[in-house]
């Protein structure tokens, strides 16, 4: 990755149009598969299944996909800058947003059930992902939009604005597959199959995610 | 990510120091965990735990740990590049070898017990990691190495070279940290807080590594 953009030869428009069409996949497999067969969503119900699902289904829908979105819009909103940045700034309020919810619905699952918080690895991962994101979130809103820094700071910042959202998002990647991989087992059938391509799917996402942002802007 | 390398103003001699660290207290928790608590190794057992054990920690220890030394080899290792180049192929290559025998490991596990194999997405993560791991280390070593491509095509795969290779060094992180996360329940206590470190120690030791191959070299 420490090449200059331009040495891969290649612009960033074949890789948005990709990451669309995962995002696309992904969306219906979530639906699928907490719709047809967790038997959907609830804030209250007798069957707490259905108090859980709405957590995977904010996280892989909302902080991943569109938080990945919210990557991109430098590469897919026409325009000028000032566009773009609203967008990517909305966005990601918006992925962050789902985020809280999401975990606000996991610990109401396990309060409903009696069990404990913060046990597993996943867990762990999600609250310092979650957390890095609003933190990042914030941050960049002081340094680029209000009150914004010193253009010669912003130019500085950049760079690490980059990695640390790239870090963040991958590490939300990472805690999606351990939450998936918990669930994953081919013993369940269809069911296990659904869990495993959705897994890979959005590890596909991921990877050309970042691709669109290593690489330049086609138009 | 896509900003030069110059842009961060930072050098990657601390990172790279950093990781070291890291490498050291990943190495200590593997061998606290599966030694003191979990009852040590054995290609043939009785206790079918021990040859299972063999599993994690080939793939932390050689997969990870060694994979990200070989990562590092161009920032570390001082001399000329022939030298450095030497390194990074022989330690992925060790790296690639403790991957392998830790499949084999696995599947002879199953095999005891009589489980059925490729079940999990942990499962799947992990044969695409190496998979993919094997074919870019062969395809570099004909492309760099033995016969070796022309100048210009070698510098043109370089970007890609590194892309990839860093795609494969975090998806084994991710294929890891969902194998980890089966395991991870603080109802464990001791062993459970361990499992969760070695996670984020994994996790800390796979962004430093990227962090020391977007900075430059410190000397």
């Amino acid at each position: 990755m420490a090449p200059k953009s331009r040495s891969y030869q290649l612009s960033a428009t074949p890789f948005v149009i990709f990451a669309q069409l995962l995002a696309i996949a992904v969306t219906t497999l979530v639906f699928v598969l907490y719709l047809h067969f967790e038997g959907g969503f609830a804030f209250e119900s007798e069957d707490k299944t259905k108090i859980f699902n709405v957590h995977p289904f904010l996280m892989v829908l909302g902080l991943i996909i569109i938080g990945g979105e919210a990557i991109m819009a430098y590469k897919i909103v026409p325009g000028d800058r000032r566009t773009q940045k609203g967008v990517h700034l909305i966005l990601h309020l918006l992925a962050l947003t789902a985020g809280i919810l999401g975990i606000v619905f996991i610990f109401r699952f396990h309060n409903e059930i009696g069990a404990k918080d913060m046990q597993t690895l996943h867990s762990w991962l999600g609250i310092i992902t979650i957390s890095l994101y609003g933190l990042q979130w914030v941050l960049a809103f002081f340094a680029y939009c209000f009150p914004g820094g010193e253009m010669s700071r912003r130019g500085t910042l950049l760079p690490w604005h980059i990695f640390v959202g790239m870090v963040i998002f991958l590490l939300a990647v990472a805690t999606a597959l351990t939450g998936l991989s918990g669930f994953s087992n081919l013993l369940l059938s269809t069911k296990g199959y659904i869990l495993n391509f959705t897994g890979l799917l959005i590890l596909l996402f991921a990877i050309t995610v970042t691709l669109t942002v290593i690489l330049p802007r086609g138009y």
